[in-house]
């Protein structure tokens, strides 16, 4: 099957320490490192009075997450492309957060766009 | 209908300057004040021999690109909460890149996740 790369959606239930930058900010390095990638570029951002958006740039694409640490709520993007694992960061951030629930969705992008090599 | 916010997946087909950081940079400025929204951060990277990544931190969320100049592809997420107007960014693509095609799947986020208030 021929994609430019694996994009999950990957929504964080009941989770814990999502107002926490230094916590978010070390669970992107655990996927990255987890799932085989290369970090290239990161910046957090703190709202005020709650939330964080945060952004990784890869070599093999992205991660990123905004939160709603009132409710428990983070909504987390894994992109990666070649040879990069992303489904292994689900059980980083399922963990990074003690989450009650990860719900993931698939997207293949590029999917019937990427012509043959 | 209650979610946190509209993550828009954009496949931008057959465009042009795909490759150009500086054009990258502007479309994702356009797409935040066609939008109505609020610019925090924003960062390029260009690849060798080929392919730029873009994430734009705002205060409604993010837009992100992952290019493949080579086929004139461009996986774009524009995802944004509040009041901002995430649609307007698919005519901004379309114009910025000259692209024969834009695909765009919306996804709610946090739906069914994100209580009344």
């Amino acid at each position: 099957k021929v994609f430019a790369g694996t994009h999950l959606i990957i929504e964080v239930v009941d989770g814990i320490g999502l107002d926490d930058q230094a916590r978010i900010e070390q669970a992107f390095r655990d996927c990255v490192d987890t799932c085989g990638a290369t970090l290239l570029h990161i910046h957090t951002h703190k709202f005020s009075p709650q939330g964080v958006s945060g952004v990784a740039v890869l070599a093999e694409s992205h991660i990123s997450v905004h939160t709603w640490p009132e409710i428990g709520y983070g909504a987390f993007d894994v992109f990666m492309c070649g040879d990069a694992q992303p489904w292994k960061a689900v059980d980083v951030l399922r963990a990074a957060f003690n989450a009650g629930d990860v719900r993931v969705k698939e997207l293949l992008r590029g999917d019937g766009l990427v012509p043959h090599g």
